[in-house]
C-alpha cells in the first residue's frame, strides 16, 4: 500500500502522461477513414485495433492468449508518434531511422510517468514492437491488417495514391495466415477484389 | 470448437460490424481537444479514457476490479452513437428520449454481430449504462471524468461555450469520492482554479 503522499504524485504524473499524449489526435497516418473524407488519426486507429482484437476474444481464447494484455499493447502502442510522428510502413528511407527516434520518444513519454509504470509500459511497447510473445504478434497482426481493412473499405485511396503493389500489401500481412488463417482467407478475397477493380497493381 | 462455415460466417459478420463503427470517428462531442483546434470525437474520446483507466490498473486491482472488463466496456460505451449521435450531458431535453434511441441502435448494431456476441456486447453495454456492477461504477467515473480533464486542459473552452457552473459540474462527478477520493482532491482543485480564471461561473 503506498502512502498518501506518494499516491498523490504519482497521480499528477498519469494526469502529466494523459495529457501529453492527447496529441495522438494530431498525428495522422496514411490510412483514410471509410467515408473518403479524411486520414485516420493515431487515436482514432488505436481504439478501432484494440477493438478489433477484442472481437475476436474467442479466437483469443482458443490460443491460450491473454486479451488483456493485448488490449493494454495496443491501447499504447502508438504512443512513441506522439514524439517520433508516424512512420509509413512502406517508406523504406523514413523506416530505417524509425527505431532510434521511437526508443528516444518512448524513453522521455513513459518517462513521465511514475517509474515502476514509466518501466513497466516502455516494456509493454517494445514487447509489442519486438514481438517477443505470442500476444505481441497477435497484436502486431493486428495492428497491420487494421489499415488493410479501412483501406479496403475506403476503396483503395490510400493505395491508389501511394501506388501500392499485391507484393508489398502481402508481405505486410504475411504472419496472418499462421496467427488467422480464417482471417487470411477473406484479405486474400479482398486483395483479388482490389486487384480486379484496379485499386492495387 | 465451431465448425470451419460458422467460423467464416461469424468473421465476415464482426467485420461488417467494425466497418459500421468506423462512424465512430465521424461523431463529435462537446470537449475540445487539448491544442484547441477542434473538438473530439467518439473513436479519440474511446482511446483515451481506455487509457485513463489503464493508467489506474494498480487502483483498479486494489479495489479488487476485473481491468479487462472496464477496458472492454469503455471501448464499446459510445458505440451506440453511432447510429443514436452523441447526447451532450448537460442538454436535458435531449437526454430525455436518449436511453429509448440508444437502446434502438443498440440492438440494431450489436444485431450485426454473431447472435452470442451481440447479445455479449449488449450486456456488456447495459452493464455500462446502468451502473450495475463494481466495474460499470469505475468505467462510468472515467467516462465522466475524462471530459472534465479535457476541457480543464483546454482552458475550459468547452465550459465557457455552454456557459457552465460548477454545481452541474460537481453532479457530474459526485461518485468520484467515493471512487477515486485522490483524483476527486485533483479535480476539486482543477474546478477552484477554473472558477478563479472565470471558466466556470
Amino acid at each position: 500500500m503506498k502512502n498518501q503522499t506518494k499516491r498523490m504524485e504519482d497521480l499528477r504524473k498519469q494526469l502529466e502522461f494523459f495529457r501529453t499524449v492527447d496529441r495522438m489526435k494530431t498525428i495522422f497516418r496514411q490510412a483514410w477513414i471509410t467515408d473518403k473524407s479524411r486520414t485516420e488519426n493515431d487515436a482514432e486507429h488505436s481504439w478501432h485495433v484494440a477493438l478489433l482484437a477484442m472481437l475476436f476474444a474467442d479466437r483469443i481464447a482458443e490460443k491460450n492468449l491473454n486479451l488483456e494484455r493485448i488490449l493494454r499493447m495496443l491501447l499504447i502502442h502508438d504512443i512513441v508518434e506522439v514524439e517520433a510522428g508516424d512512420t509509413y510502413a512502406f517508406d523504406v528511407n523514413a523506416c530505417k531511422d524509425k527505431k532510434e527516434r521511437e526508443c528516444k520518444a518512448a524513453d522521455h513519454l513513459f518517462g513521465l510517468l511514475p517509474e515502476e509504470q514509466g518501466a513497466e509500459f516502455k516494456a509493454l511497447w517494445l514487447e509489442f514492437d519486438e514481438e517477443k510473445t505470442p500476444e505481441a504478434r497477435f497484436a502486431v497482426v493486428m495492428d497491420h491488417v487494421h489499415p488493410f481493412l479501412l483501406n479496403y473499405y475506403a476503396d483503395g485511396k490510400s493505395w491508389v495514391l501511394n501506388k501500392l503493389d499485391t507484393v508489398r500489401l502481402k508481405k505486410r500481412l504475411e504472419t496472418l495466415e499462421t496467427e488467422f488463417p480464417e482471417l487470411n482467407t477473406i484479405v486474400e478475397e479482398m486483395l483479388q477484389d482490389a486487384r480486379q477493380r484496379g485499386l492495387v497493381e
